[in-house]
């Protein structure tokens, strides 16, 4: 009827309430533990295990994503996912999240939409329920906060405090990939910047790319240890590369941690980019970040049954404390201390 | 040793870890529910009760808060309180909470140190632990979210939607005195503004500065309902004027309400301050908000033991929802009709 129906609506157009509503009315509960979602003062979780299992992380734009290559859609799935591999991390099933919006006011409904629809994808994927939220105005800049819970028996309870002399340390997927996935973003984008013309250049980069802006939680790891009986000693997800959270599980579990070179899992693609910037992959993996991959801890005695497993790859032991934490070398077999040097936003 | 001793220090000289472990390495785990708090995936909290509840909210700067007026010290307890007041408004009793700040940068290590100085008196007297939580920078201005977790018995949860025809309708403490104090501190800003040697007049304003800066959660009103036995049908905190929450409460409820405009508790600074402002204090009590005072409803055989409660006051009763919602004015008798018009920030 009017030459700007497609144009995009102002957030100023909704109100507080008329936002909720549109953002919410969609919304199921779908998980037997949610018993009241969206339209009270809180939400109500029955509790059917022993414990409840907390964890939040926030996303700040500029600082945790550049909307100039991340779309809203994936920033809703990544800002949900994070959160859920903590849960995971915990060897707990999420069971629900509630999610905090400040939006910048440039942003429109449909923006705020797209947000959203990633969010509800990640819920659905994850069997995950959103119970709670509250979305305001930023007069700058846009950020996310995530909560996610989720329950546990007390006995499958896994802290990153168990790890024993001995144990194996493993670790799921492989790593360094989203790390080589944002160095690409980076370089296309001031590419871009020189001469706007130009088009991006993603071509064999699809599973870095993906790793870094749409990464996924490692649901199938924690359903293989309940499926098998398996309780890791310890774990902690890997957000700030496989280096310092190393370091994170032996402070925490008072041991030494030993791994080797040629074990971490990488893959083709990583090496590769990694090798067109003139990176080393193992870095990459040692001490980039966002791979959410999980590292964890078992008794030497689940060697047979997890040798083959494709899910996991064994990277080394668990030392005592004093022998501290080392990587073996690849070929000179020297030990190089490990350096918690985290991932710089 | 050096003259820069008093200097702030600037953020960037601890990493996200030094942060962390400065600001968390006083807290102790008070709540018997609390079984492992900030340093591990995820917090664990043991289920006690049938039921978990679980609420969330953020403070945006420049849209919630102004620190040009709002002590950092405040900001912490208020982002806590806020999120306590949802908790107790299902009956529940708050037991943790998770803290996420993106902090401008332009932020010392001690104004961190001063919001998490008022997050941790909000804990002290609230009896809650913090749990967990995620601090980052901001590329702009200070955002912090709050999730809240409480725990009730299923019996003696309390939703808005269970409110019946004949139930009195009743607010603990006093309405307005938020949004008077409001009032006072956006008049001294701009007269600090036109000429910055002038002195703020706040004298006699105390109780409604304190309401606007430091508000409290009715944590006494739960404790009185446990003790008299008594469970609400219905419950909603006022966080946006009580015209639009009683307009919430009916509508989950399918009820109408009807209130008395001389019945609504109004303290004597409140209505100094109104009519020193020209503003009608009723229409702060009905729009303004931020009170975080609650708002329920309660079988009328309560009536005796109730009405020389000094926790509360009786404002009016339940009709059908045919009756809509409607405040009777003082002296005509006239019905006026409510409206949602909420609380602009």
């Amino acid at each position: 009827m009017s030459e700007n129906t497609n144009e995009p609506t102002p957030l100023t157009d909704l109100g507080e309430f008329g936002l909720i509503e549109r953002l919410t009315k969609d919304i199921e509960l779908k998980n037997a533990t949610s018993k009241l979602g969206v339209g009270d003062d809180a939400a109500l979780i029955k509790n059917e295990k022993a414990m409840t299992v907390v964890s939040t992380d926030m996303l700040v734009e500029g600082v945790h994503f550049d909307l100039l290559y991340m779309p809203l859609k994936h920033l809703g799935y990544k800002a949900v996912v994070v959160n859920l591999s903590d849960i995971y991390a915990m060897n707990a099933v999420p069971t629900q999240i509630t999610v905090s919006l400040a939006l910048s006011n440039r942003m429109s409904v449909e923006a705020l939409e797209d947000i959203y629809e990633g969010i509800n994808l990640a819920c659905e994927l994850y069997g995950v329920d959103l119970v709670g939220g509250d979305t305001t105005s930023s007069l700058s800049r846009t950020v996310i906060s995530i909560t996610a819970l989720g329950q546990v028996e007390q006995d499958k309870v896994v802290k990153r405090s168990g790890a024993k002399e001995t144990d194996l340390i493993c670790v799921s997927g492989d790593l360094g990939a989203a790390f080589a996935g944002l160095q690409i973003l980076e370089r296309e984008k001031s590419v871009f910047k020189d001469n706007s013309a130009m088009q991006p250049d993603f071509s064999g980069k699809d599973y870095i790319l993906e790793r870094q802006l749409k990464p996924e939680a490692r649901k199938d790891l924690i359903e293989y240890f309940a499926k098998e009986g398996i309780v890791p000693t310890a774990m902690i997800d890997i957000s700030d590369g496989l280096s310092s959270e190393l370091i994170h599980l032996a402070k925490a579990s008072k041991v030494g941690v030993q791994v080797y070179e040629d074990k971490i899992p990488l893959d083709a693609q990583t090496i590769n980019t990694c090798e067109e910037l003139n990176l080393n992959p193992v870095m990459a993996a040692l001490n980039g970040g966002e791979d959410y991959e999980l590292l964890f801890t078992l008794p030497i005695q689940h060697f047979e049954k997890i040798k083959r497993e494709p899910l996991l790859t064994i990277i080394g032991h668990v030392t005592d404390q004093g022998s501290g934490n080392n990587m073996v070398a690849t070929g000179t077999e020297a030990l190089i201390e490990l350096k918690a040097q985290g991932w710089q936003h």
